[in-house]
């Protein structure tokens, strides 16, 4: 009988939110194990976060380095190490593991370089390992859905794709004071080139990928610095040219007042179109040549019938974020699981968002950049 | 005592649908009389027309230029003309109403050329005329009363301004067939250099001036032709920087499938933001540093003492309402004028509610009285 | 050549809000004009009305029976009168007009006795009258167009109805205090046996009606009296047994807070449901066994088709996109009159879009075309 | 070092939908591990399931008696088990479970009569266990800080509650054709009196307990058989009068065509209302007296220094049904983890729902019965 999987975790101590949030998405299916960890650069916080979460001692490490080497040594080795630590340590941390033998799930943006990026990309192919990065929206029923209208053409041709992705808390920092994570995140020595495109754009440009599978020719970007002149980026404004001659916009920011965390896809072909918002996630409204709009919900017949392998809550009950992130992982585990069997993964088992995306988004980060300092111009991807 | 103004018309025959809606609206606060017009370039035309509208056989006109000056020598010449011809002759017939002396109202676009638009402020300027342009959505309440809490500061400096006007009638014609409609928005020839930034992206432009009273400083557009390669315009993305340091990003299109006309608008300022958009045209969200978001409606207190002066619909109601009303008195009027020429009346005639309705009404009310005063029991109807 | 019909109107003054709605709507269309009226128990205010209403002072009447009798005599009496006074006085005045053999438009409820209406509606009947009541709701396009539908049978046999009419006002009473509209809808003196149920409950009762057809055979009601218990009641729950086997169920309060003028109608039948809100009332849900939930919009084919003799705006546009027109034409017209009396124009009285508005429309659609032929790069403006 | 709780289950066999939620739910957040069941009164079913969620095979058990039996004897037996079955067994199993010292959490209806219901919380009581019924909705973040606002006074005394929970799928059955799961729902053997009131009506009653405390005085309720009269009721209209003068009107329907799963719960207080719905269940709507209406939001600072301590998801991203399940089971689990360490409860610490809570809905269903039996007419709670 095949037992869980096991896995470890770099960063993510008690007090921090994001590794709460990987660690539930991994328990709600329930497959894989916690096991070790460590999880703060302050050993005194990685023995607490492993006492509370009831982890053997000895699996608690001073640093990620004696993590990967302790853990490679064993024959209980993790199965894989999920790594939810600040940008810019992304990279050798999971070259690390990489090195290690040990499968990786890691946090978006992948690295703060194109260039680690890729290397990781290399490293992954040489040593045979499956990463995926946690690009979390692909999870969403809907949008699973949505990518496989698209695929069988009901939409026609792409033409046109419209992405959002807005918060506002940069516009609250001169009133509220800054935080710790408004610390990091508008910093450049830990957040890399970006911080508005490198944290939510970056999800627009994974999104528009996975339903579309169009890929960026060209792009024209204008990222702005309206808060912290001196710091990163917090708006940009983003024109898109495909290499099949459709087109987008995108607009993200962090000082769009009234917007906690809105995300919307629409995408414009010959004969259709499918439209979704994050806070409307169970729903997709589709437009048709002739016909009146349709509102789609997760409790459809035909979407249920489509879904009902991966799915959690009944139709008609909302299905949250926890839930879509549950599925990414529960797609890398099921990936990890099958070859661990020593079964053939197939292109279909890598259903999860990997490395060759996390270096679509970093270059996309970049040539973001490239266009800014240009004056906004256009540059090739 | 003062009478009620009087206009005429130039384009707008009883076929057209742009007319009609200049009519019904001047209608709607009945303070000035449509008394002449040349509503074709086809004569019978213009006979037909100025008789369903009921107007004086002797001041329906050939052509613009006839109307103009024969107005003009009148004692009781038009106070204005409403001017509703296709893009390209909007030009020539404002300035021959200008220059015989006649305000005007005219549709928008203004002209087909710049150059021509400031010709006509020049000459409207010079013979001290009022002109006014058909830029509808600036008299919705709510945008009316979101322009002045953006200038009492209530959302601080604007940084930020997103606009959409999207539609999605060119991308039927492939499938529909063209219309006459179809025929002249996109030929160069009737609509200058652009159809759909001119048709309806330069609402976009309009409200973010009317709103704000930021100007333009310099733009970058990139306009498409998905529809028809060889015509105008159906589509087009453009980043804007404002002269006061702010900026904007326009999406306007005509391929938008899913929009029969989507118009929204977002001001991000320093302490807030106001959005509004057309399908809910009642409303405003408001949204400012640590508070809630607010949605404030037209029948909210400060907003009815706001447009008081102003209004048609009751608080509550959508601007709408009115329509909805003229319906129901304009079937009651199409009875009482049937049996008035004679003609018998059929049972399809009584498309109004009827005092047979209103017997119903008072037995329901006198039923629920009587089943409360027994207790909240069942009554016989 | 047959003219345009006249009209009278009892009660209405300049200061009330009804009599205004009332002739906005008649306006609308423009094809009846108000001639005469009794504007008021005090008859200075009918002249100060009359004189703004530019009404010939010789037709305006002491009295509402003076106006009947006087205008029963006339060659050219009036085609209808528009009765806008409380409820408490619609039957006697009705019943004057109907005796004097005038058409007769009466705002709603009917009559404060079901006996009274009766009445009203033989009297109708014999003297051979047309007899209309203020039913706004029924004159909603896509009211019109879900009645058409339930006759197709689309939604099958109509089995459950949910109707709700919700305000607020009566909850703020005790805050705000009461006014004059307060006084008399809760007063059984001016109003009758009911306020909430009378006022607006009867708009679901009638629309139910409208739209379905059924009768009903038997009510449970529970009228409450929360804010003033001596007086009328503000809210009721009302459960209903319809002659076909069908059930509803009824709110309709003045106490839900959060609610200025919710008004919802939910049809189920055995094969699908039509809903619709007052607040979104350009579209229809409809939901059909076996189907993905619909939205249609009054700018789709279908309605369009259905509605085109009827309709004033264009669709896509809200019914409302009229009202907001007209204010554009009234701020015009307005400063026409203006500088017609000689008077001196300001700033404020351009308060409509002007040619300069239009110039900056033509400049932005010239710059669009320039920065798109330079390959979308950045213009100055 | 405290470990993870273990539990059992009763019901739920890999095929069946509920039995995933509750552990998916439970794995959530980790803190306890199911070790035992007997899934399916067909063994093969349970060894089948247990193999899939790596059970020991000698915990698997033929029949719930034999399993509450041999985990008793056992020094680790389970910290609890979980209630998945058919209605009508909910009360032996119950018992069983609770004689051989086990706490429960039991799926609701908690019984199919009254009386089961006040013999289990009898029992409870005695023999000194926590028991909980899954009443899922009271776990949402949202209408946890709204039951906190209530309490706070925010809205003041509540005056009126609408609360409607619809469906549509039995509506289907006549063109679907029944599944096992309309089978058992509306027959009566399987579900006891009621099948819509019982199913999802229940949740009303519920979720207004829970945000008010306020309790049902008298009832009056009309329960249809629309789609097989000679089965359990499919719809229901039920008016309410709370002991505090408040009135309240629930409806709940499987037969609302286009409404796969709705759940709207609007509280109406002397100075305010909040209104929430399942499909928006990230917002509240709060109005005040002289306020404009606010849209509360999760991610807002209020609502996330009130749940804080318990949420899973980050604020601006959708908490879905999964996660408010998890909260009441993560309530629950930490009740029993309190007394396992001898530690006195408190009230506060009971926040789940109790078998009282289950009491209270077997006592509403009974009483709709017996109200709709008298011909709709009220009844004594």
């Amino acid at each position: 009988m095949f037992k869980r999987l096991t896995y470890g975790m770099v960063g993510g101590s008690k007090d921090s939110q994001i590794g709460i949030v990987h660690r539930k998405a991994i328990n709600l299916q329930g497959k894989a194990e916690l096991v070790c960890g460590s999880f703060s650069r302050n050993f005194k916080n990685t023995l607490a976060t492993g006492k509370e979460l009831k982890i053997d001692e000895k699996r608690l490490y001073r640093n990620y380095e004696e993590m990967a080497e302790e853990e490679s040594k064993r024959s209980d080795k993790i199965d894989f190490v999920s790594i939810v630590t600040p940008n810019s340590s992304h990279y050798e941390v999971a070259k690390k593991f990489l090195e290690s033998g040990i499968n990786v799930m890691c946090e978006k943006p992948l690295t703060i370089t194109l260039k680690e990026a890729e290397e990781l990309k290399q490293l992954a192919r040489k040593n045979n390992l499956l990463f995926a990065v946690a690009y979390t929206f692909t999870g969403y029923s809907m949008l699973r859905y949505a990518r496989e209208l698209i695929k069988r053409g009901e939409i026609g041709e792409v033409r046109f794709i419209n992405g959002r992705y807005l918060s506002e808390w940069m516009a609250k920092v001169p009133f509220a004071g800054k935080n710790s994570r408004h610390e990091w995140r508008s910093d450049p020595k830990v957040s890399g080139v970006s911080n508005c495109v490198a944290d939510i754009g970056v999800h627009v440009e994974n999104l528009v990928s996975f339903l579309t599978g169009l890929k960026i020719k060209s792009l024209n970007a204008r990222m702005d610095k309206f808060v912290e002149p001196d710091r990163l980026d917090d708006n940009a404004s983003i024109l898109i040219n495909y290499d099949n001659g459709a087109e987008g916009i995108y607009w993200t920011s962090q000082i769009a007042m009234g917007h906690e965390n809105t995300l919307d896809i629409g995408i414009y072909g010959t004969k259709g179109s499918i439209e979704w918002s994050q806070e409307h996630a169970n729903y997709l409204k589709i437009s048709k040549v002739n016909h009146p709009f349709i509102t789609l919900s997760r409790g459809s017949q035909e979407v249920d019938d489509f879904i009902k392998n991966d799915y959690v809550t009944p139709g008609g009950h909302q299905e949250g974020y926890v839930e879509a992130f549950a599925r990414v992982y529960d797609k890398f585990i099921s990936a990890i699981t099958k070859k661990k069997k020593g079964e053939l993964l197939e292109q279909r088992d890598l259903d999860f968002p990997t490395v060759e995306d996390g270096v679509e988004g970093m270059r996309f980060i970049e040539k973001c950049v490239e266009s800014t300092e240009k004056g906004a111009s256009w540059v090739e991807f």
